[in-house]
């Protein structure tokens, strides 16, 4: 007999995250940056931020870039859009020493960050986001996937970017219904890790929303802070998956007509349910983020009800889930939540989990 | 303007690599290490290997273990193969906490750790490998991966093994073919890293060829033991790369017919030539490794000659080439190869490259 072992100990990595205003517009910085790391780069993005930034990131960066994209939206983040993707690639004899640039919002960061990953098993990858959903959540961190039918993100890998670079005055393009499904994550930022940006988001509801450029790169800035001090923490990354055990189903009951954000939104109440009902969170915590959600224009409305059988069907695949039971971050006050025995989620009693959900559809639903 | 940094340091990993003949048949100890790093379990195997040792190991295991196989060789180790084999998972409900076996050859392994690396984005994952190929080289160090129409193993990732099962008694039910292409790799291991396991083998090849378990099972150890000591050391894992950069050229040039080990023996003798022609290597120690081969019945013959540039263009798409330019690891003396700059490779003149493969076509074409 013979028994031997592998000891693996990977080198730290680190990589930079800029936000300024303008960015793009920096050919100089832009080209400096990039060309540090690889000599030749594929742009993936959508059809929309393909013609608004794409053809005129491409002449910065010069000669060897291709600019491929593809029709956006969840729909078309999947194994097929990738392998058609990859398929351009290897047609076109793209190697190992090829950058890839993920130039959009979350779709677009998970689908070609997945590519990056997984191109001759791992090319360098950065993320340009344009959605401010993408800035303070899906361009960092790592994670990537597609969708399939049986839930979001089901395939995909933990990839870390080589560099982030983040132009907040970019949402002045988007439509006011995207920009709101951004502020979401960044309330959920705050409620699970920073008091402080809660209250910030609180005292400048209208600053915010009418784009002032200061208040956004601040915002975006703490909430990108938040992510990476997060993430850098391991296991406690689990936090940023607040209201998302909930939002994740709704998403999927709703075949993704009911935005990401929005599900998030209605989720984090949920889960805040729960937690209210362990005594664990006050009432007036409850109320005060109930609250700034309406104040930032969040429609907190389910399309119809959703019985508790369904519900749970929908998170029995959530990546939380412990043999089929699903867990939850629930939050203890502004800032912080549970952790038990180095877990930052839990399954929940069922009559809990049945009175969170009823709550919501008598709540939140219908007309 | 804003900057920060995102800092990772992954925590060490270790897994361990337990070789025994007859540890398929151990129930006891098979299900004390499995249960102890999942409670259910999926199988995946091809044909072959789920109806011999498939549904044994299933019974085993016990209730909460699926057998998943699908036709097995390299021409099914495919993006399709892994969609179809993650739908049947996500289609019955199979979360983030099931581990993925791997039960077979280097398809089978290569393709399963693919699935395990990116379902839920990353389950553990165990391989049981039953070729002497994955026993000593696919099972072990984490490159997983799918073909495309393009080259080998073109889209995939790197991703460890929680557990590697070795029963080097199992090579038995193997074709000689395949064993003689086991074979190739446990040279290599020796020309690249140890000149003691290359001698073991020249006074060792009747009692290997006959397969008898003690010589078995040391060249099987020591072969995973050099495979290991290199993955460990990062970049010095190219090494393991010698002879593969003109073998997965003819893989792709015969649209692999031609086995990948026999593919790989020519390649050792190809980039062994082109030592020879830098005055990195002698001449005596290239006959021995041609004389070694031979003696092993690896049939060292070209199915028709390779133009060069058909050979440069089939080599373009290489992971180790730079812009393009193929590179090759280049052996010094029996048991070390050439280091540069902290490389491990390194691209030759062309008239070098050209100069091997016409030696090629001269001394191992065709009838």
């Amino acid at each position: 007999m013979s028994q031997l072992s592998c000891h693996l100990q990977l080198p730290p990595t680190s990589y930079d995250i800029v936000i300024r205003c303008g960015l793009l517009q920096e050919e100089a910085f832009l080209r400096k940056q990039l060309l540090a790391l690889a000599s030749r780069f594929v742009l993936i993005a959508d059809e929309k931020t393909a013609s608004l930034y794409g053809k005129a990131l491409q002449k910065i960066l010069g000669e060897k870039t291709l600019l491929l994209s593809f029709p956006g939206g969840e729909v078309n983040k999947t194994r097929a859009t990738k392998e058609h993707l990859e398929d351009r690639l290897l047609e076109q004899g793209w190697g190992s020493d090829t950058c890839i640039l993920a130039l959009g919002g979350g779709v677009v960061t998970d689908l070609a960050g997945f590519v990056a990953a997984t191109y001759c098993r791992g090319v360098p990858f950065v993320t340009i986001p344009t959605s401010l959903m993408a800035m303070i959540d899906a361009s960092l961190g790592g994670k990537t996937g597609v969708n399939t039918s049986y839930g979001k993100n089901m395939i995909g890998c933990v990839y870390q970017p080589k560099l982030v670079l983040i132009d907040p005055c970019l949402v002045s393009s988007l439509p006011l219904r995207e920009l709101r499904n951004g502020i979401v994550e960044i309330i959920k930022h705050g409620l699970i890790a920073d008091a402080s940006l809660f209250s910030y988001l609180d005292t400048h509801v209208d600053t915010l929303l009418s784009l002032d450029p200061e208040t956004l790169s601040y915002v975006i800035s703490e909430s990108c802070r938040i992510k990476i001090t997060l993430v850098e923490q391991g296991p406690k990354r689990t936090l940023l998956n607040f209201g998302h055990t909930v939002g994740h189903a709704l998403e999927k009951l709703t075949d993704y007509t009911l935005p990401h954000g929005e599900a998030v939104a209605i989720g984090i109440l949920v889960e805040s349910h729960m937690a209210l009902q362990m005594g664990l969170l006050q009432q007036k915590v409850f109320e005060k983020m109930q609250n700034l959600l309406a104040r930032y224009g969040l429609p907190l409305k389910l399309p119809k009800r959703f019985s508790y059988a369904a519900c749970t069907e929908a998170m029995q695949l959530d990546k939380k889930s412990l043999l089929g039971k699903p867990r939850f971050v629930l939050l203890e006050e502004m800032g912080s939540a549970k952790s038990c025995d180095g877990a930052y989620c839990a399954s929940v009693e069922e009559s809990v989990l049945e009175t969170a959900l009823t709550w919501m559809n008598d709540a939140l639903c219908c007309n």
